[in-house]
């Protein structure tokens, strides 16, 4: 089974971080296959990025080759819809993931991260799930911090404390630590937290999984079917070719 | 890994079916162990019904020895919140684990089954999980049936017709076939619904292994903490116990 | 009119206060039969407390004689749509007709009570009935208490203070003082809380009173009509009577 | 006690179906105070009329002598909020009567009248009430009718067929026959209809006894304690002094 | 182009300072008709004050001569929906138009206004428009004010200061200083509060030019038709007129 | 004053219906600047096209000169709030401004509109606006077009029914013909629609100039201020500076 790691940021040391917790709770005999955007933004944060980090991660899942599900790794699922309109493939999103896991662990999640510009994008991806009921609210350090790939490590008494917050104030049954910067942070600080914490990342390699053994058909009627061919103009010819249903042209990309 | 399929109906002809459809989506190395409630109804179908089969299927899991995660396989989730809170080992329903598993596969999933009299239930479920606003309904046969643990063969037709509207009519993404005796229906009938067709039992399976895999902490803060103790008079012995926070006394059950 | 006032605890001394203050506000003619559960446990409190007090109610108003209508009398209403599936006879939970008063006297209601415990299941019980849009908030005291009979008495001072906290800082327009040991309390409080304040059990037995002269037939359409007759194992007999539509049988119960 | 029947319509003879009504479900020695409005329309039935008469509606209470309760008799319930803060004694609306009363009785009712022009206003008062996810549709006839006081028996099986149809295609649990002029009429058709059948004046006395007998205290705090003195200018001289916290003037109204 | 500016409460220097603020955002050739309620109270501030005063604002619009649209000028638009169902000519709110126009400045808005009594209006009001997922909260200031046409002055630095933590803690996006008696000061304060600052009347001034460009058909069908004529009692001449679908009959106010 | 029309397709002729349409309710002095984009798809339809288009859309903002206020001028709003982050000048989409004109005309309004493919896309939109509860659905054609910028000539006597069928059967008060490719219609068929019919370019051109002539302050707080600078690789050069803070480099673009 091959499950492509998409990062549609440009920092690949956040893939690295991704990578290396999405393998340890892979099935045996998973390929996780990672990809860091080529264009972009180190790390997408805001309302703006997401839109052109999900065209972007929509450039890179028309280049991938065969694949049996595919995980858009950013919290804020950039892209995530449209591509699940386009491709044949299973794609699940690191905010979808971790929040239908968490489900399954309380009645009410807290999503618990660094920065607070991440907090307007988050709190509309929650609501573009149909999940705002279970969400018990969105916590977010103050401040400043050095490095995207070190964030967990500069941050993780405050990030700890953060999550215990949200367990005592918001009445959270279970915490989200996000985002991809934070793949790996659950598994160490654990012990620290009073409820199940969710590592986005993890929860993610498992539902692609999961996506990947039950095989679901890709939909011909319903509003996730492949939408009819349509001409475009000036678009990264792979993705130009998807939507355009035919071959990618030779010698581009 | 060890999960109980736990039955919390008395008809053993149905657990065969659960086992069947589930094991053909369990990871290797992963056992599947059925039990089927001794007590109760032939199969769950209304409020009182879950009500009294809620409360068999708490006194089943009291009796289970060491597993890492286990299913309540009636679609309803009978007794499911409660087993959050008494049980250290992960709980998932049939519904649960298939309305998430649709949630990753389009916007709204249609719930089909084979009777009516599942309809208010099944309702009240989807609100009690807060997913409502990602149900496009629930679409039930009319007619009676001849036996519970046949019915899938008997209506298959039906069924696949009232999958077909649910998409065309309901504008359903997904489709869910339910409850229990249905398990299996789905890998035989996916070919003649146009969009992505849900086992639950296969979604319960492998989101019970998920749950095993990512080996979330027992909460001792929130909603889902382990109650205080308490005493008890006149329930199951080894239910007793876990309330009362004891070891079963021998002789017991 | 005899009203059955069913405890699905089993504690005594909390049936008694429960007759008390019903008796209070009853009519002249009405005659209210007390009864207390026989086994579960002292005090329903959580969800899985109320998942196995719920079928255990189930089982006591099947055992009841001829009567009017019937209160089930925990806050929480355990068993109550089960109930009003299975029974003729009319039927109100503490909480839902708390809460229906409560909507009469001002936009929103806060539920006041003594234990931690029961916000959890307080809160699904509000969203089960619909009710959430006109909940203020549930407030609870910290800390233990000695005796569930006394508890009204050793806690009285702090429960005022928190029901005046709910109106300050929650903009509750009515306080309702829950669950059944806080039975009478409403009367002796009432002018230490500047908004008017329900007795859960006083506004059950008016509610059931008006449910009894209404006389409203019993549903054979919508999803409460009676289920239609099931086989049953090891169920209370006069229960599995109910459930398989037949009379119980002789030297049972 | 004594109960005011206030009828915001101009019509004389619906006061007199709404007071035979609910005087049928009174208590022994319940005295039920019924008056019509001497200025408006013969029955309101429009968002404009609701404005208008729920501004009649609170000169007539503020002309009311001492009461226990009061019923503002009009399925749409104007002034209903405005009378519960400048009034000590408990105020319940026919259509809010209605409806609690119904919430006992199933999960979700249906309202049922005989002219199209209603519903708009009776959905916005549902919604007001907090109580939309209760409701399981408004069903209207088509057509004009012949007068306001015998509508009723003029439409009588056409109603009767509304509400099968409600109940078979809206699964409706409980259907409400409203407004005003059908009062009387849910007594009379309760076994052609295989639910529950709710007859607003019914409830709303019923619902003022419960009220007058638990005597709630007048809110001091909370969004219905009663408005600061203000002064006002050409309103009706006894509603002027209820506003203006000042006894009427003598020889006016 | 000729537009009404009607407040329906009787302070005439509250009607100045709407007219100035609106002025300044008129577009040339655009010619604001004011109007000040002769009778009524003060300024309208509760529900029952609302009920009242909506009912003047009607008889008020009856009496209006030819115009391209309408302002009722009170925050909480009382009598608004009246008013479309009755007028063939556009009428907008002053909450209204202000909840719409900040709805294009940010996610959610804040009401800021400068006495706690409007709170519950406020709120019923932002609900009965569907917008309460748009509002951040409603925050007023405690304390008295020495009078209503000098309140912006007289609170201006406490109403910055409050809009601020509205902003701070209420995760509001724009703020809407709010109602009647602040008619202008958001220009004044602007620069201090670090969001967009929504003036109503200004909002509500513009959203009427803009209907009144657009010229929408009155509706013939929906929920806004013109009621049928119906006969009246004791109503205002100009109101009974159009409810009765008549010419006024002359000498009459 | 100046306002930029963007079209995100790269259909010049809808940007000139939507340039036609737009002039015609314009204030005196207000020049409308049409612009279309160079690459993408010739009509956004679907998620992945609005993904795209809306990145686009942010990089056509980038190169536009001083302007007052812009609109983004296909329905469904593609890239509308990561427009109203990055940019000081006001900018509306085109169905934000139409549902919101729309909310001033009646309880709900319908979208109607001649492919199904946009319904799931405008559905979204919707509720990323909040206003789901305002929205009395969307009804498409069936069946294909010659050419998007002659649908509305080809398809104009369908949607005329269409938009009576909405008015008929799904309570709609409002009609709003959309998307782009209709611009000019409503005037044409306005009066073959019972209710008021709102054009989308057409109120848009008029709240752009709304809140030109308002001239809000851009956010320094809340979730719409600007993004804090970030590096960027490989995006439309003035794109990228805008993200970065800086000028954009000479001979770019």
């Amino acid at each position: 089974m091959k499950i492509l790691l998409l990062n549609p940021n440009t920092t690949a040391d956040v893939t690295d971080l991704l990578h290396a917790a999405g393998s340890k709770v892979a099935s045996a005999g998973t390929e996780l296959v990672p990809v860091t955007a080529t264009r972009g933004v180190p790390y997408i944060a805001t309302r703006a990025e997401a839109q052109i980090g999900g065209a972007i991660a929509l450039e890179m899942l028309a280049e991938a080759g065969p694949i049996d599900a595919a995980i858009i790794a950013a919290f804020g699922d950039p892209g995530l819809f449209g591509a699940r309109e386009l491709f044949a493939f299973p794609v699940v999103g690191l905010a979808e993931a971790a929040m239908l896991t968490a489900c399954m662990l309380g009645r009410r999640f807290a999503i618990v991260t660094f920065a607070g510009a991440l907090a307007p994008w988050y709190e509309e991806c929650v609501a573009m799930h149909g999940l705002s009921g279970r969400c018990a609210g969105i916590r977010t350090l103050d401040g400043s911090f050095q490095s995207i790939s070190d964030v967990q490590a500069e941050k993780e008494d405050l990030l700890v404390a953060l999550a215990n917050q949200a367990v005592a104030q918001d009445a959270a049954d279970v915490v989200i630590l996000s985002g991809a910067p934070l793949a790996g942070l659950a598994a160490k600080v654990r012990d620290r937290i009073p409820v199940p914490v969710v590592d986005p990342v993890a929860a993610a390699m498992r539902q692609a999984e999961t996506l990947a053994v039950l095989k679901p058909r890709k939909a011909i009627a319903g509003t996730f079917r492949r939408p009819d061919p349509k001409p475009t103009i000036g678009l990264a010819e792979p993705l130009a070719a998807i939507i355009e249903h035919r071959s990618p042209k030779e010698g581009t990309n």
